[in-house]
């Protein structure tokens, strides 16, 4: 489907469902709104799916690699080649996102979006290969990709959510793997929140104080020499962004199409979703943001776009970790909703007062 | 077993352990540390278990109810037959902490320490009738409970523990359902924690201004007529605690004791640990507190033992929900340690610098 009739495809939340929902939490036996966030989780995932009584069985994360030109001027602390590693460990089950989905229940859908390296990998339930290019240009050189090629990674994301969605999928996850995408995260973050590189930049991977600076100045540079214009986010993207970027991009617009609920990773799903929102305003309200990621710009990322996030773990990995762990909470949510027992049913007193 | 036994076999974390989980953390397919909380959790484990592999496999709330004398002075938005009313609730599977006990595999034993009425049930795999009395007296018009009956309700919460070990139980969580139940803990929490009473007094299951004053007014009474010693933390929990809360208090210090991680709920729990870890300073190291409840004196109670929640959520239900989601994420954390890849095992480059 074209960006566009996704982006019209997003309409506002189900009120009604939510009311209904919000009812229902208000008769179960613990006190009205005990349950605090999860009850606000389970409101809004029955606005999302337009259900009173909605429904987490079929969850995935979705995980999206790409490399990056930048990765040349010394931003990380690990080698490119790390990225198409890290792709055979999530489809031998070793990574962080496997350990940590595999304890909530829910499938990992690795996708290639733009890896330098030739994976030879065929497609299957556990990989989908929409390379786009082999890595992002160097950002500090020219523009990160063409336009024509950033539509073509958001159209990407797009399919891939389509393609679960006809398998059954009602809640999505975001996730990320690329060695050096904290860099155009934080050139993205840069553009559309308007606040100094220095702001938005922070440690990736674990980089030491020379590298930090010089990674401030590999964005400053980029930015001047760039200029992506902030009110034209497939801008932004293709010439700061990245291949697993954009496919995020896709994927939390298409989410919000299909009514599905989008639970967000750490800065590099959120820098996906400052230019999704940009897009389409009215995709922040599927957004669940998972949590505080230790990177510097992710506070100010979710801050611009007013996203709470559940989780504050000190986590900096991506990958979809934090996504898996936010994703158990919101089908927390959910069963409360679904499965306890009303005042009524259970014979028990309500408040005097 | 006696209590002061029980104290005796409290000793510190096993160094070793610890570090020989740190030491595989860092060889683990992931930037050093990015798993933030989730690595400290399971460094955590391994040195409460003796073992650089801990194990969590069988997981419990216990969940301990108890009546109080204090709810006839109108300090509670509910009635105290709710006390019983929800035991059954429990029983039958319909509560807040059976949804999240089932949704993060755990079991739930329900322990009566303390209901006013004969709840005519007898002792299953999922209850116990550990009653000291049919519910505390009015602390405004005299002690809670004789000193006897406090050593009692702790020794009650040790043998619940030592039984649950025995099947094999390998983390505990720790619950409370009682009517009124967050006056005593206010209570406890002035005393021990030398704040005043307003301080760490909230609005437990939702009451109005009027009622709250009237709680503050209470508890201040209660502290002045019963003069409870905080240099003796049973006193305290004689003079203004609670069946359930003493029972809890025995929970947490046979958990150390077995080197068994006690993962807190909300401010009940809370003022247990304040009086355990009075009597046993060391248990503190054994203690993972789940979360920070909207209780304004929880926040008081955590910091005063330098705890700090893994989750913010709002939660005020009590009952071990927020003990359950702890549970979860400390699961989490074991299965990282436990599941998770090495660098040389997947083949994956490390860090250049």
């Amino acid at each position: 489907m074209q960006i566009e009739d996704v982006i019209k495809k997003i309409t506002p939340l189900d009120a009604k469902a939510m009311k209904a929902a919000k009812e229902r939490q208000d008769f179960l036996t613990k006190p009205k709104e005990s349950l605090g966030i999860l009850e606000e989780l389970s409101i809004k995932v029955a606005g999302i799916q337009g259900s009173a009584r909605p429904s987490i069985k079929n969850k995935v994360i979705i995980t999206m690699a790409g490399d990056h030109g930048v990765a040349e001027e010394g931003v990380s602390a690990y080698p490119s080649e790390v990225t198409p590693q890290m792709v055979y460990n999530f489809l031998r089950g070793g990574a962080g996102i496997n350990v940590l989905a595999r304890h909530a229940g829910t499938r990992v859908v690795v996708v290639d979006m733009g890896v330098a390296s030739d994976m030879n990998l065929k497609d299957s339930d556990g990989f989908l290969n929409k390379k786009i290019a082999h890595g992002t240009k160097n950002f500090t050189k020219g523009a990160a990709m063409t336009r024509e090629e950033a539509i073509r990674s958001i159209e990407a994301g797009i399919e891939v959510v389509e393609e679960q969605i006809k398998k059954g999928m009602d809640i999505v996850g975001t996730g990320d793997m690329g060695i050096g995408n904290t860099t155009p995260s934080s050139a993205i973050a840069a553009v559309i929140t308007g606040q100094r590189a220095r702001k938005v930049t922070g440690r990736g991977t674990g980089i030491g104080e020379a590298a930090f600076e010089n990674k401030v100045k590999v964005i400053k540079k980029a930015l001047k020499l760039n200029n992506p214009n902030p009110k034209d986010a497939i801008d932004v993207l293709a010439k700061v962004g990245g291949f697993e970027i954009g496919g995020l991009v896709g994927v939390i617009l298409a989410g919000a199409a299909n009514r599905t609920p989008v639970v967000i990773d750490g800065f590099i799903s959120g820098a996906a979703a400052l230019i999704a929102t940009e897009m389409a305003p009215q995709a922040k309200e599927y957004i669940i943001a998972s949590h505080q990621s230790a990177e510097a710009g992710h506070r100010v990322t979710l801050e611009y776009m007013q996203l709470k996030p559940l989780l504050n773990l000190n986590l900096r990995l991506g990958e979809g970790t934090g996504a898996a762990l936010g994703i158990s909470l919101v089908e927390a949510g959910v069963k409360i909703l679904n499965e306890m027992a009303t005042f009524a049913e259970a014979g028990v007193s309500g408040a005097e007062k």
